[in-house]
């Protein structure tokens, strides 16, 4: 089987399995990663009380972990929910979520990489140069940074924390520290709404809660993600309704589709 | 005036009083819960902070508790605001979201029905289910059970806690425990957006707050949430879509329209 | 260069400096807030743990304060915010939300005071008047004001807060004490959702983060709310459409649009 029909396939298991997707996410855009799961085929349950987050990951396929607004309840259940994961062999995306600009994401990230376990890093590029202590460029939580050097940024994280990384940008840079892969597909409406980043790290947990590869679930979703932008940006290039039409679009996604629509390089 | 007369003119009290409405929800659908009231006629208010939700209540016409996202903070809020409904007469209608899944949601409703009230349990079929101590089958956060037994699961959970209880599903049904209905409109699209459920619940406080029968206020919601879905998907099958028109239909339901369109058995 | 000109520039100036505008608010509207400002032009970065937002706002070219929703940790972070924002020069907007029906909020707003400062306090005329200390009409967290008296009511707000106070309604009223606006553009459809005085509290600070004059730059945030409203309410008269629609008209609003379409009277 082609890898490309390995990423076609990918979306077709996700929605036989319908994984649970334990999410622990900021309260900008929960309901986007929600409603965008739902979209894709998973089954989403935003899990965060700090009382309930351990039993709860036991029982997921895979667990998100996002860093944007950590109150500190979220704080101790980010980390109870990664050891859990560990302990019972779930899946963990984590979405680094400012880390560059505010230093307490990167207290927090230790923790979860210290007692817990990380799986898969999505970030953009600015902060995945960060992870990987090279020099960007970022806003507030956006990366202004562009693609140069990112695969190699990508590349020293997956080394660094012995995980899968993704960086999203104008080009998403996708690799294990072994087999690496850039999708060129994409659209700069995702810059327009707030919570692309948050929902393709969502669709990466999916993705993996459906998937043992996590190199090949992970470069699945934010697959799935850019090819369903490109779609929602013919309809409307207006962010109110592109946010409208990329849920719609990620539901209508097919296999064929994808294999069609996907400029994705295998490295 | 027939029974279906009624649920048609609870709509129009809705807008006449534009009842109060205080909701402690869950992050993930609180906008939702927010606008679909507001489109029912009602004056939503998302007030949860532990230090006021007690002086809130009061001069509130209807509390809506929803278990879902429950911090530590709201869980102390649902306890005080359900005791401040009590002793100030306000309604109070539970969404017991996960209760299954989730031991600790079950310890929370205990305390709320020990210090506060329960007048209306609006749950999806496998809450109810597990409310009344009968098997059930669940995913996460919803139910993938059939309405086989439904209504006898009601039963037993309105007389178990003294208050009405809707199960929703492909049917929805509602008891006191004396009278019942069986609802048969609705559409499978609710099931691909998140907060279906939770708006559900949402409109069942906004009724519950224009009207005194308890039974008749959660039969008329759960049916204006049925039809006005009918409508949704016939103008789109597609959930970004659909949960815009969601709003929409709900915001140009009518008596007339709930009379033509409602499928609603009295046993 | 009239004041009119003015106010179209400060649109073009939000779009060239794109200011961080960094925002604590509730949990309600959270998403709006966001979305909103990134189609206005600016970067909302909703960082509010208190971990975090002493650093965050010095680094902001703007900080919103909206009472919604406070958390107790919300609660400590927005008083260290303003704090951060007094020492380092960043202008505050304050959204009082429901302080009239609300005790605690005024006991919040009395710290955020002491402790920070406020640039502008941005209400709907109810909270304006509760604090002038005039009769008010409110319903939760709505005004069922008319807007008589409530020019008088702003200036009494900014002589006792020193800083510059807008009243939303069927008209805007802004005053900085001795410079004073009407805005007689806007759509009764802002009350059939929720999150449009949030939204437009967001869009004050973002305009904050972009002009030195407090004055002007609120003035020209709630012209660009009011005429963008009017502009997806000839759209949609349907709530969850005018929703998306008003994402989008903001999106497309230009200095020529504004020019044409407000109708400001200088007072």
């Amino acid at each position: 089987m082609s890898n490309n029909t390995k990423l076609a396939e990918i979306l077709t298991e996700v929605r036989k399995r319908v994984p649970l997707t334990h999410s622990i996410t900021n309260y900008v855009t929960i309901n986007d990663c929600a409603n965008i799961l739902l979209s894709y085929g998973a089954s989403p349950a935003m899990c965060e009380a700090c009382d309930e987050v351990y039993d709860f990951a036991k029982i997921s396929s895979a667990l998100y972990i996002n860093l944007g607004t950590l109150t500190k309840e979220q704080e101790q259940s980010v980390v109870l929910a990664a050891l859990s994961a560990k302990k019972h062999n779930v899946p963990v995306v984590l979405d680094p979520v400012a880390c560059g600009a505010i230093p307490r994401k990167m207290k927090v990230l230790g923790k979860i990489v210290e007692i817990g376990k990380i799986d898969v890093i999505k970030g953009n590029i600015g902060e995945i140069k960060f992870l990987a202590g090279v020099d960007s460029c970022t806003r507030g939580v956006d990366s202004l940074d562009s693609g140069e050097g990112a695969l190699e940024a990508c590349k020293a994280v997956a080394k660094k924390y012995n995980c899968v990384v993704a960086a999203t940008g104008v080009e998403d840079y996708i690799t294990d520290g072994t087999r690496s892969a850039v999708i060129e597909n994409g659209t700069d409406m995702f810059t327009k709404i707030t919570g692309a980043g948050c929902m393709t790290g969502a669709l990466c947990a999916g993705a993996a809660g459906a998937c043992e590869d996590r190199f090949m679930s992970t470069v699945s979703a934010l697959l799935a993600m850019s090819v369903a932008g490109e779609e929602a940006a013919k309809l409307s290039r207006l962010p109110g309704s592109f946010r409208v039409n990329l849920i719609d679009s990620i539901y209508t996604l097919t296999e064929e589709k994808l294999l069609k629509e996907g400029k994705v390089e295998w490295i």
